[in-house]
């Protein structure tokens, strides 16, 4: 469990750092890898979603690793979202890049909860796990009801 | 560093698992999946290896952070190569449907060299994590060799 959350900090503590490596690639090659995260985002939420609606069976080493993908994920796409971008096709709303503290603010839910659903999926424990899978849903959804345009 | 180990072989071990859980997903879906892991290789990659190349200056902080992504995504791309997926347009050759052995056994060496990566960044010794970026580059090489087109 250690070092899920000490990447957490490190990542926060990066961010300024990060930027600066970031800030050579082009809006293009950035949104290209916001959406990859998502892309993935969706591959290793799906399986869990379905699981915590009973359409498919629980299966806790499903749990496990897909949480863990997860909680990386999610903190992968942020710095996708830089200001440069904003003139590149994608279903990104202009908010996200006007409302950076609100988006910022979203973000960290999505990744806080990812984290917990990890963690919750170290002890096995079925209804936790569904439950906190719902959580993380309601994380993405929060995020997209604001800065995503309606699909 | 128990997780990480821990999580590859929770993977291993799931292979058919997951093939199931995927057998669903259409093939222009896993192949945007893989090609979105292929794109987040590169985001976390390049920055490493301009490192080691001394393009970039080194910083320990952003090598733990890339090489823990990296453990994770290398993870991530394998089940997409299905071969219900071989007609669909990509840049992958027909060898990797074809030679499955082979191609899982590159697959397998990118693996436990990503993972060594994560391992070493842990300890901060800078050149030793460098020649592991140059055999983390060599196995992404390796595989693009055989079973990727010349770009």
């Amino acid at each position: 469990m250690k070092r899920s959350g000490m990447a957490a900090v490190v990542a926060l503590a990066l961010g300024v750092t990060a930027g600066t490596v970031l800030a050579q690639a082009k809006p293009e090659v950035l949104v290209k890898q916001r959406q990859a995260v998502m892309t993935l985002q969706g591959k290793y939420f799906g399986p869990l979603g379905a699981m915590a609606q009973g359409k498919a069976p629980y299966n806790p080493d499903v749990v496990k690793r897909n949480s863990a993908f997860l909680d990386n994920l999610t903190r992968m796409a942020w710095d996708g979202f830089d200001p440069s971008t904003k003139d590149v096709k994608s279903a990104t709303l202009p908010a996200a890049y006007e409302q950076q503290a609100k988006f910022r603010e979203a973000a960290s839910r999505l990744e806080n909860e990812a984290n917990k659903l990890w963690q919750v999926a170290q002890t096995g424990d079925e209804a936790a796990v569904k439950a906190q899978i719902g959580a993380v849903g309601k994380a993405c959804g929060g995020c997209h009801n604001d800065f995503r345009q309606k699909q």
